[in-house]
């Protein structure tokens, strides 16, 4: 049963001449059936089932790899038996593929005879190889890229290690997307910028809160003509290891890097599809990645978001809940070294933008869900209310709405005016994890996936039931 | 000045013949003495720099290695410089090197196709080598000793993984040691157990309350007579997949692991002495071991204690505070995997053990000293009240007085009657970076290193400026 908010009969009955100020007020998704949906969420592992196949049984996907196909294969193949009509949508993806990684300290002031410090490190993303015999270079330390920058002149043939903290203080205060930034910048962009002055190879300090020696690895990206070099980050205890010797004296180090760039290769997004009853061409994506790092099992990052939008959708049909509109599952392809995954989805709906109602991804992680994060206007903002107050009761109410990209798959839809969401999470020791040979299932908390499985079972019924579509914060 | 407790007086003057009910009411050393080395101790950073000379510079330092041969020299060296009278005392010891180790799930139930599963893992000290081309098995599962022995007849030709979680909950409670022991078991124990019954090779889960894919190593130790096998701890995370897996239906895995055991190399136990004003040939040890396991810097294990020594006598020395006996610091080599340097030592004074009046090691760790355990009898727990009174005021209070093993090198000396002291320590993080890649010097808080020197050096000269000694709770 729709139950109708009073405003709205005048609306049925004004038709579309008095349309414009009242459109706002159309039907409101009633709460019993939003809190079926929540209690449903909370009563079912489907979803953390499911992530158990794709984390334990495919392990870690990387675009190109086995893996990855494993796991185009094994969601595809759950997603139907829980009667989703399932589609694969293909994409090329990048082919990069980690090989032997070594590094070693051999030259410091005060190194007793016959000795070296081993270091632990990891390739990023998109890294070049080293000569297979290793690369041997002197290596220099700065704390920023601009400090890079104001000694661009030195970088010519050496290794540069570029190492910022992670603040786990901000991160701590909510503020874990930006401690990442942060942290991140030397990664992102230190590799390009150092290649362009001709450093032999980049090194950054390992993103993220742990403290147990853990390579953080992700991607990096040469724009077209800045050839790629060998680069990797350091476990945060060996930059700080290298730091310290630096400050005793010159420090060489070598580097053994034998990644390989093959040709793009063919892979898929998988949608599935929970036909809408009254608008099937409407559609609201409810997503995760499929992809992961190769370190891990992609338990985290992001098996629980794809595992828990399938859920949500899934349960929904279960619960014989047709929506108004299409709800799509969409296991992404690519997000962590490339995103074509989430690009060639925005190609294809992009001469046909007004049947993509809404994108939802889910992918900060394992945390407990604290509420939703919305990318819409303040009249959508209220708008939401109904679904805030469903999630309240599970600790889930607080509605962040905000700027900035909700996620990395369904960017393109938002840039392009889709009002996008994401579940709001406790991302506090999400980096920890992250990106690290950590990543892995027994991480996972049973009931914070059932919670997220109800944040997003909620909120997509929402969207795709009510009659008129909520706005983008920026159109 | 000693302040002599009045009934000393009668003691002086009553001689012998009423000595035993009144001997242990002999000249206490005086309280400001204890407060001025306490302070000195904290004013000081002279220990920690040394300990990252030694963590930094020389770094792992397993038994036959050279950067355990780098580490006797450094010590010794710094030892010399801060003033003592250094000698090197010659010891065999055990010369394992570690080589290649991976590991891989290659067969399981729900394994799609192309795909295995990587494991993270790291050999055992004392292990043999599997074939280079690895060693491929139906894996067993079990969760105790006594579950092996109960399957005894089905663990031939397989590799065994005997599996128990590290408890936490008891390491909270101040029962780290108590907590390592039950989770270690299967590495001390299962190796020789399994080469007995004819397994392939033996995992254990690595022990530790870690939770980010650390490996853990140690040694495990053949008998005569049983044939070493290969043998290594998987991570947590890797012990909970195979057990998951192995839920699924059966498991097979490979293993490469290519250690060596060479033949017993030459090696040093350090001693450096501040030599006794009235009984030079009465001695307290004050110790720690240099040597530590190869996948770490060892800054910990026992980085800190064998600094934290060597600092606390140093510090008596430039105070210029002279005991009535020999205070000598020793630096333990092997520890790790055979303890020869601890054996050596006693052979060379099991004939004149009258001479070894204490023996203090300290060897759990970083965390903030808490106080002082004993292995004494009740009286001299109770003579040790101004100890414990210098050190309350920085929080180093509590005398834990138990019998059990006071340090793993001073045992032999313990087992034949020499009181024997440990710094009591917060203990509740220990095992999470004990044994690990995680074990370096960033971990290390200065001011607990502080601390740690103050209580050794208060209760050195304690024991050494006393008439009488402590007695053993044990004897």
């Amino acid at each position: 049963m729709i139950r109708l908010h009073p405003m709205s009969f005048a609306v049925l009955l004004a038709g579309s001449l008095v349309a414009l100020p009242l459109r706002a007020q159309t039907a409101t998704p009633d709460a019993a059936t939003l809190a079926r949906i929540r209690d449903g969420a909370l009563a079912t592992d489907w979803a953390y089932q499911r992530l158990g196949d794709l984390a334990d049984l495919v392990g870690p996907r990387l675009s190109g790899s086995p893996g990855a196909d494993a796991a185009v294969e094994q969601v595809a193949a759950n997603l139907r038996s829980a009667g989703l009509e399932v589609r694969l949508q293909a994409v090329k993806v990048p082919h990069w593929v980690r090989g032997l990684e070594t590094g070693e300290i051999v030259e410091y002031t005060g190194r007793p005879k016959g000795v070296t410090q081993r270091v632990i490190l990891t390739a990023l993303g998109g890294s070049s190889a080293t000569p297979a015999a290793g690369l041997t270079a002197p290596v220099l330390v700065f704390h920023s890229l601009a400090e890079v920058e104001a000694h661009a002149a030195d970088v010519k043939g050496r290794i540069v290690l570029v190492t910022v903290p992670y603040d786990q203080h901000l991160a701590d205060n909510g503020f874990a997307g930006d401690a990442y930034g942060q942290a991140g910048a030397p990664r992102f962009r230190g590799p390009a910028l150092l290649s362009r002055l001709g450093a032999a190879a980049a090194l950054v300090r390992s993103v993220g809160g742990a403290n147990y020696r853990v390579p953080h690895t992700g991607a990096t990206f040469f724009p077209d003509g800045v050839a790629p070099i060998p680069c990797a980050a350091l476990t945060a205890e060996d930059a700080m290891l290298v730091e310290r010797l630096a400050t005793r004296g010159p420090v060489t180090m070598k580097l053994v890097l034998t990644p390989k760039t093959l040709p793009d290769a063919d892979s898929n997004n998988v949608l599935a599809d929970l036909r809408g009853r009254e608008k099937p061409d409407e559609v609201v994506l409810v997503s995760g990645h499929l992809d992961s790092w190769d370190l891990g099992t992609g338990a985290m990052d992001d098996g629980m978001g794809v595992t828990a939008a399938m859920g949500a959708v899934a349960l929904l049909k279960q619960l014989g809940i047709h929506p108004r509109r299409t709800i799509r599952v969409v296991a992404w392809m690519n997000e962590e070294n490339g995103g074509r995954g989430g690009l060639g989805y925005f190609d294809a709906v992009k001469d046909r933008l007004s049947t993509q109602v809404a994108a939802i991804e889910s992918d900060f992680g394992i945390g407990r869900p604290l509420g939703i994060r919305a990318a819409v206007d303040a009249a959508s903002g209220k708008a939401l209310e109904p679904v805030m107050e469903a999630l309240r009761p599970i600790g889930a109410g607080v509605l962040q709405r905000r700027e900035g990209e909700t996620g990395a798959d369904i960017a393109p839809l938002q840039h392009a005016g889709v009002p996008s969401f994401a579940p709001l999470v406790d991302g506090r020791h999400y980096f920890d994890l992250h990106h690290t040979p950590a990543d892995t299932f027994d991480k996972i908390d049973p009931d914070a996936m059932r919670r997220q499985v109800a944040v997003l079972a909620v909120l997509a019924w929402f969207l795709a039931e009510r009659d008129e579509p909520l706005k983008s914060i920026s159109p």
